[in-house]
Protein backbone atom coordinates (compact mmCIF):
# COMPACT_ATOMS: atom_id res chain seq x y z
CA UNK A 1 0.00 0.00 0.00
CA UNK A 2 1.52 2.95 -1.34
CA UNK A 3 0.70 6.15 -0.11
CA UNK A 4 1.76 10.33 -0.74
CA UNK A 5 4.78 11.32 0.61
CA UNK A 6 3.69 13.30 3.89
CA UNK A 7 6.43 15.40 5.46
CA UNK A 8 5.06 15.84 8.44
CA UNK A 9 4.37 11.97 8.98
CA UNK A 10 7.67 11.22 10.80
CA UNK A 11 7.04 14.15 13.60
CA UNK A 12 3.79 12.78 13.86
CA UNK A 13 4.73 9.51 14.73
CA UNK A 14 7.88 10.54 16.68
CA UNK A 15 5.19 12.19 18.86
CA UNK A 16 3.30 9.46 20.15
CA UNK A 17 6.77 7.02 20.65
CA UNK A 18 4.53 5.38 23.88
CA UNK A 19 2.62 3.46 20.69
CA UNK A 20 5.35 3.63 17.59
CA UNK A 21 8.73 2.34 17.53
CA UNK A 22 10.81 3.91 14.89
CA UNK A 23 13.97 2.95 15.85
CA UNK A 24 14.14 -0.48 16.79
CA UNK A 25 14.75 0.86 20.57
CA UNK A 26 12.03 -1.96 21.67
CA UNK A 27 14.09 -4.75 20.17
CA UNK A 28 13.61 -7.79 22.35
CA UNK A 29 11.32 -5.92 24.72
CA UNK A 30 8.13 -5.73 22.93
CA UNK A 31 6.16 -8.09 25.29
CA UNK A 32 7.28 -5.54 28.29
CA UNK A 33 6.14 -2.66 26.32
CA UNK A 34 2.49 -3.63 27.11
CA UNK A 35 0.79 -2.78 30.13
CA UNK A 36 -0.32 -6.21 30.59
CA UNK A 37 1.32 -10.04 29.82
CA UNK A 38 -0.91 -11.43 27.49
CA UNK A 39 -0.45 -13.28 24.24
CA UNK A 40 0.84 -11.47 21.41
CA UNK A 41 -0.54 -11.21 17.74
CA UNK A 42 1.33 -9.67 14.86
CA UNK A 43 -0.13 -7.99 11.47
CA UNK A 44 2.90 -7.79 9.00
CA UNK A 45 2.15 -5.00 6.34
CA UNK A 46 -0.55 -3.91 8.31
CA UNK A 47 -1.75 -1.38 5.59
CA UNK A 48 -4.11 1.50 7.22
CA UNK A 49 -4.97 -0.65 10.20
CA UNK A 50 -8.82 -1.15 9.62
CA UNK A 51 -7.92 -5.07 9.95
CA UNK A 52 -5.96 -5.06 13.19
CA UNK A 53 -6.97 -2.31 15.28
CA UNK A 54 -10.79 -3.95 14.58
CA UNK A 55 -9.19 -7.02 16.11
CA UNK A 56 -7.15 -5.43 18.75
CA UNK A 57 -10.69 -3.56 20.04
CA UNK A 58 -12.72 -6.58 19.94
CA UNK A 59 -10.04 -9.01 21.93
CA UNK A 60 -8.79 -6.52 24.96
CA UNK A 61 -7.35 -10.13 26.33
CA UNK A 62 -4.67 -10.21 23.42
CA UNK A 63 -1.78 -8.01 22.55
CA UNK A 64 -1.41 -6.47 18.99
CA UNK A 65 1.52 -5.48 16.99
CA UNK A 66 1.67 -4.12 13.13
CA UNK A 67 4.20 -4.22 11.07
CA UNK A 68 4.45 -1.74 8.43
CA UNK A 69 7.29 -0.18 6.63
CA UNK A 70 5.83 2.95 5.25
CA UNK A 71 5.27 6.05 7.48
CA UNK A 72 2.78 7.33 4.94
CA UNK A 73 0.39 4.39 5.93
CA UNK A 74 1.55 4.09 9.29
CA UNK A 75 -0.09 7.40 10.32
CA UNK A 76 -3.32 5.75 9.66
CA UNK A 77 -3.15 2.93 11.46
CA UNK A 78 -2.06 5.43 14.59
CA UNK A 79 -5.08 7.65 14.14
CA UNK A 80 -7.51 4.53 14.73
CA UNK A 81 -5.64 3.15 17.65
CA UNK A 82 -6.08 7.09 19.21
CA UNK A 83 -9.30 7.53 18.11
CA UNK A 84 -10.48 4.14 19.87
CA UNK A 85 -8.18 4.62 22.64
CA UNK A 86 -6.51 1.53 22.27
CA UNK A 87 -3.94 0.61 24.96
CA UNK A 88 -3.54 -3.42 23.54
CA UNK A 89 -1.78 -2.69 20.40
CA UNK A 90 1.93 -1.26 19.27
CA UNK A 91 3.02 -0.46 15.77
CA UNK A 92 6.54 -1.10 14.37
CA UNK A 93 8.04 1.32 11.43
CA UNK A 94 10.37 -1.50 10.00
CA UNK A 95 10.29 -4.52 7.30
CA UNK A 96 9.34 -7.55 7.47
CA UNK A 97 12.52 -9.09 7.41
CA UNK A 98 13.87 -7.45 11.00
CA UNK A 99 11.22 -9.58 12.75
CA UNK A 100 13.71 -11.26 14.61
CA UNK A 101 15.37 -7.97 15.74
CA UNK A 102 12.22 -7.36 18.07
CA UNK A 103 10.48 -10.55 18.57
CA UNK A 104 12.43 -13.10 21.13
CA UNK A 105 12.39 -17.41 19.54
CA UNK A 106 8.83 -19.14 20.83
CA UNK A 107 7.40 -15.41 21.91
CA UNK A 108 4.53 -14.68 19.02
CA UNK A 109 0.88 -16.70 19.41
CA UNK A 110 -0.46 -15.89 16.05
CA UNK A 111 0.27 -14.17 13.11
CA UNK A 112 -1.75 -12.18 10.12
CA UNK A 113 -1.06 -11.50 6.76
CA UNK A 114 -3.39 -10.17 4.62
CA UNK A 115 -3.43 -9.13 0.86
CA UNK A 116 0.68 -9.05 1.00
CA UNK A 117 2.13 -7.79 -2.04
CA UNK A 118 2.40 -10.50 -4.97
CA UNK A 119 5.51 -10.09 -6.57
CA UNK A 120 4.03 -12.13 -9.42
CA UNK A 121 7.43 -12.06 -11.54
CA UNK A 122 9.74 -14.87 -10.93
CA UNK A 123 12.87 -13.05 -10.60
CA UNK A 124 11.10 -11.58 -7.22
CA UNK A 125 9.89 -14.55 -5.71
CA UNK A 126 12.09 -13.75 -2.62
CA UNK A 127 10.02 -10.80 -2.01
CA UNK A 128 7.03 -13.09 -1.35
CA UNK A 129 6.37 -12.76 2.42
CA UNK A 130 5.35 -16.87 2.29
CA UNK A 131 9.17 -17.42 0.61
CA UNK A 132 11.41 -19.52 2.81
CA UNK A 133 13.24 -16.96 4.33
CA UNK A 134 10.56 -15.51 5.79
CA UNK A 135 8.75 -18.58 6.84
CA UNK A 136 12.11 -19.62 8.55
CA UNK A 137 11.14 -15.99 10.41
CA UNK A 138 7.60 -16.96 11.52
CA UNK A 139 9.07 -20.22 12.57
CA UNK A 140 11.44 -18.82 14.90
CA UNK A 141 9.02 -16.14 16.60
CA UNK A 142 5.99 -18.18 17.04
CA UNK A 143 4.90 -20.12 20.14
CA UNK A 144 4.99 -24.16 19.60
CA UNK A 145 1.74 -24.36 17.98
CA UNK A 146 1.13 -21.49 16.79
CA UNK A 147 -0.58 -19.94 14.12
CA UNK A 148 -0.05 -17.81 10.25
CA UNK A 149 -3.30 -16.66 9.26
CA UNK A 150 -3.25 -15.39 5.18
CA UNK A 151 -5.42 -13.75 3.08
CA UNK A 152 -5.57 -12.55 -0.43
CA UNK A 153 -7.24 -11.89 -3.75
CA UNK A 154 -4.35 -13.07 -5.71
CA UNK A 155 -4.41 -16.40 -6.91
CA UNK A 156 -0.88 -16.75 -8.12
CA UNK A 157 0.31 -15.83 -4.43
CA UNK A 158 -2.30 -18.33 -2.48
CA UNK A 159 -1.30 -21.16 -5.10
CA UNK A 160 2.48 -20.11 -4.91
CA UNK A 161 2.08 -19.73 -0.62
CA UNK A 162 0.52 -23.12 -0.21
CA UNK A 163 3.73 -24.78 -2.35
CA UNK A 164 6.16 -23.01 -0.20
CA UNK A 165 4.41 -23.06 2.59
CA UNK A 166 4.13 -26.91 2.17
CA UNK A 167 7.42 -27.87 0.94
CA UNK A 168 8.95 -26.24 4.14
CA UNK A 169 7.23 -28.02 6.41
CA UNK A 170 3.78 -26.37 7.36
CA UNK A 171 0.51 -27.52 7.05
CA UNK A 172 -3.31 -26.20 6.67
CA UNK A 173 -6.02 -26.26 9.24
CA UNK A 174 -8.38 -24.70 7.66
CA UNK A 175 -8.81 -23.49 3.93
CA UNK A 176 -10.92 -21.53 1.74
CA UNK A 177 -10.90 -20.91 -1.60
CA UNK A 178 -13.68 -18.20 -1.91
CA UNK A 179 -13.92 -16.42 1.20
CA UNK A 180 -16.86 -14.58 1.00
CA UNK A 181 -19.07 -17.81 -0.93
CA UNK A 182 -18.35 -19.39 2.62
CA UNK A 183 -19.01 -19.83 5.83
CA UNK A 184 -16.98 -16.34 6.80
CA UNK A 185 -17.20 -16.88 10.67
CA UNK A 186 -15.38 -13.84 12.12
CA UNK A 187 -14.34 -12.34 9.16
CA UNK A 188 -12.94 -8.67 9.44
CA UNK A 189 -12.08 -6.86 5.93
CA UNK A 190 -9.00 -5.19 5.60
CA UNK A 191 -10.20 -2.04 3.37
CA UNK A 192 -8.24 -3.58 0.41
CA UNK A 193 -10.67 -6.64 0.72
CA UNK A 194 -13.59 -4.68 0.97
CA UNK A 195 -13.51 -2.97 -2.33
CA UNK A 196 -12.29 -6.15 -4.19
CA UNK A 197 -15.08 -8.18 -2.76
CA UNK A 198 -17.05 -5.66 -3.54
CA UNK A 199 -16.26 -5.82 -7.27
CA UNK A 200 -16.86 -9.63 -7.07
CA UNK A 201 -12.76 -10.69 -6.74
CA UNK A 202 -12.16 -14.10 -4.93
CA UNK A 203 -10.96 -13.72 -1.32
CA UNK A 204 -8.67 -17.10 -0.27
CA UNK A 205 -7.42 -17.83 2.76
CA UNK A 206 -5.65 -20.19 5.09
CA UNK A 207 -4.60 -20.76 9.02
CA UNK A 208 -1.61 -22.92 8.89
CA UNK A 209 0.98 -23.94 11.23
CA UNK A 210 4.92 -25.77 11.45
CA UNK A 211 4.80 -29.13 11.62
CA UNK A 212 8.42 -29.48 13.25
CA UNK A 213 7.07 -26.90 16.01
CA UNK A 214 4.58 -29.49 17.24
CA UNK A 215 7.82 -32.22 17.46
CA UNK B 1 -19.92 -42.04 -12.34
CA UNK B 2 -22.70 -44.12 -12.00
CA UNK B 3 -23.71 -45.97 -15.13
CA UNK B 4 -27.29 -47.89 -15.94
CA UNK B 5 -27.03 -51.25 -15.09
CA UNK B 6 -25.95 -53.79 -18.22
CA UNK B 7 -26.12 -57.60 -17.53
CA UNK B 8 -24.06 -58.35 -20.22
CA UNK B 9 -21.23 -56.08 -18.29
CA UNK B 10 -19.18 -58.69 -16.70
CA UNK B 11 -19.33 -61.57 -19.24
CA UNK B 12 -17.76 -58.64 -21.67
CA UNK B 13 -14.77 -58.40 -19.36
CA UNK B 14 -14.52 -61.46 -18.44
CA UNK B 15 -13.75 -62.41 -21.61
CA UNK B 16 -11.34 -59.79 -22.05
CA UNK B 17 -9.36 -61.42 -19.06
CA UNK B 18 -6.04 -60.38 -20.35
CA UNK B 19 -6.64 -56.84 -19.62
CA UNK B 20 -9.27 -56.91 -16.56
CA UNK B 21 -9.00 -58.60 -13.35
CA UNK B 22 -12.40 -59.36 -12.00
CA UNK B 23 -11.54 -61.41 -9.15
CA UNK B 24 -7.95 -60.21 -7.52
CA UNK B 25 -6.33 -62.76 -9.52
CA UNK B 26 -3.37 -60.30 -10.35
CA UNK B 27 -2.88 -59.20 -6.42
CA UNK B 28 0.45 -58.88 -5.71
CA UNK B 29 1.71 -59.60 -9.36
CA UNK B 30 0.29 -56.46 -11.38
CA UNK B 31 3.80 -55.68 -12.75
CA UNK B 32 4.60 -58.97 -13.84
CA UNK B 33 0.99 -58.86 -15.87
CA UNK B 34 2.59 -56.36 -18.24
CA UNK B 35 4.68 -56.87 -21.44
CA UNK B 36 7.50 -54.93 -20.86
CA UNK B 37 9.14 -54.22 -17.46
CA UNK B 38 8.35 -50.13 -16.93
CA UNK B 39 7.22 -47.28 -14.55
CA UNK B 40 3.65 -48.06 -12.98
CA UNK B 41 1.00 -45.06 -13.02
CA UNK B 42 -2.70 -45.91 -12.00
CA UNK B 43 -5.65 -43.74 -12.16
CA UNK B 44 -8.01 -44.63 -9.09
CA UNK B 45 -11.64 -44.16 -10.18
CA UNK B 46 -11.22 -44.24 -13.80
CA UNK B 47 -14.88 -43.08 -14.87
CA UNK B 48 -14.88 -44.11 -18.68
CA UNK B 49 -11.24 -43.42 -19.23
CA UNK B 50 -10.62 -40.61 -21.30
CA UNK B 51 -7.93 -39.83 -19.96
CA UNK B 52 -5.75 -42.40 -18.89
CA UNK B 53 -6.62 -44.47 -22.21
CA UNK B 54 -5.37 -40.85 -24.08
CA UNK B 55 -2.21 -41.10 -21.50
CA UNK B 56 -1.37 -44.62 -22.43
CA UNK B 57 -1.52 -44.13 -26.03
CA UNK B 58 0.68 -40.94 -25.82
CA UNK B 59 3.20 -42.85 -23.44
CA UNK B 60 4.26 -46.15 -24.66
CA UNK B 61 7.13 -46.50 -22.38
CA UNK B 62 4.87 -46.15 -19.05
CA UNK B 63 2.33 -48.92 -17.88
CA UNK B 64 -1.32 -47.65 -16.91
CA UNK B 65 -3.36 -49.40 -14.38
CA UNK B 66 -7.24 -47.99 -13.83
CA UNK B 67 -8.91 -48.88 -10.95
CA UNK B 68 -13.03 -48.95 -11.27
CA UNK B 69 -15.15 -50.33 -9.33
CA UNK B 70 -18.48 -49.80 -11.27
CA UNK B 71 -18.56 -52.89 -13.90
CA UNK B 72 -21.22 -50.94 -15.90
CA UNK B 73 -18.46 -47.76 -16.08
CA UNK B 74 -15.40 -49.96 -16.68
CA UNK B 75 -16.63 -51.77 -20.01
CA UNK B 76 -16.22 -48.52 -21.40
CA UNK B 77 -12.98 -48.33 -20.35
CA UNK B 78 -12.17 -51.61 -22.31
CA UNK B 79 -14.15 -49.96 -25.19
CA UNK B 80 -11.20 -47.48 -25.37
CA UNK B 81 -8.62 -49.77 -25.15
CA UNK B 82 -9.34 -52.41 -27.29
CA UNK B 83 -10.19 -49.18 -30.01
CA UNK B 84 -6.84 -48.15 -29.42
CA UNK B 85 -5.18 -51.57 -29.39
CA UNK B 86 -3.25 -50.51 -26.05
CA UNK B 87 -0.62 -52.90 -24.70
CA UNK B 88 0.73 -51.01 -21.60
CA UNK B 89 -2.89 -50.32 -19.83
CA UNK B 90 -4.55 -53.18 -17.49
CA UNK B 91 -8.16 -52.48 -15.78
CA UNK B 92 -8.56 -53.92 -12.29
CA UNK B 93 -12.46 -53.83 -11.07
CA UNK B 94 -12.58 -53.26 -7.16
CA UNK B 95 -12.46 -50.98 -4.54
CA UNK B 96 -9.41 -48.10 -3.99
CA UNK B 97 -9.09 -49.68 -0.21
CA UNK B 98 -8.02 -52.62 -1.83
CA UNK B 99 -4.85 -51.48 -4.01
CA UNK B 100 -2.84 -52.88 -1.72
CA UNK B 101 -3.55 -56.30 -2.49
CA UNK B 102 -2.80 -55.50 -5.66
CA UNK B 103 0.36 -53.17 -5.50
CA UNK B 104 3.55 -54.17 -3.23
CA UNK B 105 5.53 -51.29 -1.54
CA UNK B 106 7.03 -49.09 -3.44
CA UNK B 107 5.94 -50.53 -6.70
CA UNK B 108 3.88 -47.45 -8.38
CA UNK B 109 5.71 -44.35 -9.75
CA UNK B 110 2.20 -42.01 -9.55
CA UNK B 111 -1.32 -42.11 -8.82
CA UNK B 112 -3.92 -40.02 -10.49
CA UNK B 113 -7.61 -39.22 -8.80
CA UNK B 114 -9.82 -37.14 -11.17
CA UNK B 115 -13.02 -35.90 -9.97
CA UNK B 116 -13.36 -38.11 -7.35
CA UNK B 117 -16.81 -37.98 -5.31
CA UNK B 118 -16.43 -35.34 -3.21
CA UNK B 119 -18.60 -36.44 -0.47
CA UNK B 120 -19.86 -33.18 0.98
CA UNK B 121 -21.65 -34.53 4.13
CA UNK B 122 -18.99 -34.50 7.00
CA UNK B 123 -20.13 -37.64 8.44
CA UNK B 124 -18.90 -38.75 4.80
CA UNK B 125 -15.45 -37.53 4.80
CA UNK B 126 -13.87 -40.89 5.33
CA UNK B 127 -14.74 -42.29 2.14
CA UNK B 128 -13.14 -39.20 0.48
CA UNK B 129 -10.58 -40.39 -1.73
CA UNK B 130 -8.23 -38.08 0.16
CA UNK B 131 -9.22 -38.96 3.70
CA UNK B 132 -5.95 -39.94 5.73
CA UNK B 133 -7.33 -43.58 5.67
CA UNK B 134 -6.54 -43.50 1.15
CA UNK B 135 -3.32 -41.47 1.93
CA UNK B 136 -1.89 -44.10 4.29
CA UNK B 137 -2.20 -46.59 1.00
CA UNK B 138 -0.86 -44.61 -1.34
CA UNK B 139 1.48 -43.74 0.56
CA UNK B 140 3.01 -47.37 0.98
CA UNK B 141 2.24 -48.26 -2.94
CA UNK B 142 3.98 -45.19 -4.15
CA UNK B 143 7.67 -45.25 -4.97
CA UNK B 144 9.92 -42.59 -2.93
CA UNK B 145 9.65 -39.79 -4.99
CA UNK B 146 6.40 -41.05 -6.02
CA UNK B 147 3.90 -37.82 -7.28
CA UNK B 148 0.13 -38.15 -6.79
CA UNK B 149 -1.89 -35.71 -9.29
CA UNK B 150 -5.32 -34.84 -8.39
CA UNK B 151 -8.04 -32.62 -9.74
CA UNK B 152 -11.42 -31.58 -9.40
CA UNK B 153 -14.32 -29.26 -9.60
CA UNK B 154 -15.26 -29.04 -6.21
CA UNK B 155 -13.57 -26.66 -4.32
CA UNK B 156 -14.90 -28.00 -0.50
CA UNK B 157 -13.17 -31.54 -1.67
CA UNK B 158 -9.88 -29.69 -2.83
CA UNK B 159 -10.04 -27.16 0.15
CA UNK B 160 -10.21 -30.50 2.07
CA UNK B 161 -7.87 -32.38 0.14
CA UNK B 162 -5.41 -29.50 0.92
CA UNK B 163 -5.70 -29.87 4.91
CA UNK B 164 -6.10 -33.18 4.62
CA UNK B 165 -2.82 -34.01 2.36
CA UNK B 166 -0.46 -31.29 4.56
CA UNK B 167 -1.74 -32.46 7.67
CA UNK B 168 -0.52 -36.15 6.62
CA UNK B 169 2.68 -34.83 5.69
CA UNK B 170 2.47 -34.46 2.11
CA UNK B 171 3.59 -31.21 0.21
CA UNK B 172 2.63 -29.35 -2.82
CA UNK B 173 4.71 -29.10 -6.02
CA UNK B 174 2.78 -27.49 -8.32
CA UNK B 175 -0.80 -26.25 -7.71
CA UNK B 176 -3.57 -24.76 -10.01
CA UNK B 177 -6.69 -22.54 -8.88
CA UNK B 178 -8.05 -22.31 -12.05
CA UNK B 179 -6.71 -24.52 -14.44
CA UNK B 180 -8.44 -23.82 -17.62
CA UNK B 181 -7.13 -19.60 -17.49
CA UNK B 182 -3.90 -20.77 -16.40
CA UNK B 183 -1.25 -22.83 -17.97
CA UNK B 184 -2.46 -25.97 -18.62
CA UNK B 185 0.52 -27.59 -19.92
CA UNK B 186 -0.10 -30.71 -21.28
CA UNK B 187 -3.62 -31.30 -19.59
CA UNK B 188 -5.52 -34.72 -20.56
CA UNK B 189 -9.28 -33.63 -20.03
CA UNK B 190 -11.66 -36.07 -18.34
CA UNK B 191 -15.21 -36.33 -20.43
CA UNK B 192 -16.52 -34.80 -16.92
CA UNK B 193 -13.91 -32.27 -16.92
CA UNK B 194 -15.10 -31.37 -20.34
CA UNK B 195 -18.19 -30.76 -20.03
CA UNK B 196 -17.81 -28.76 -16.83
CA UNK B 197 -15.06 -26.40 -18.38
CA UNK B 198 -17.55 -25.48 -20.64
CA UNK B 199 -20.13 -24.21 -18.54
CA UNK B 200 -17.37 -22.09 -17.03
CA UNK B 201 -16.92 -24.36 -13.72
CA UNK B 202 -13.18 -23.44 -12.22
CA UNK B 203 -11.36 -26.97 -12.21
CA UNK B 204 -8.43 -27.26 -9.47
CA UNK B 205 -5.31 -29.01 -9.70
CA UNK B 206 -2.73 -30.34 -7.44
CA UNK B 207 0.67 -32.43 -7.72
CA UNK B 208 1.87 -33.85 -4.41
CA UNK B 209 4.62 -35.64 -2.95
CA UNK B 210 5.03 -37.14 0.55
CA UNK B 211 7.57 -35.93 2.65
CA UNK B 212 8.39 -39.28 4.74
CA UNK B 213 9.64 -41.08 1.42
CA UNK B 214 12.47 -38.51 0.35
CA UNK B 215 14.05 -38.84 3.84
Amino acid sequence: MRMRNKPWAESYLIEHSDIVDLDGSHAQEVSNWFEKSQPIHIEVGSGMGKFITTLASQNPNINYVAIERDKNVMIRVLDKVNALKLTNIKLLCNDAIKLTDYFKNDEVDRIYLNFSDPWPKKRHAKRRLTYPTFLEIYEQILKNDGELHFKTDNRGLFAYSLESMSQYGMYFTKINLNLHQEDEGDNIPTEYEHKFAEKGSRIYRMEAKFHNKNQ
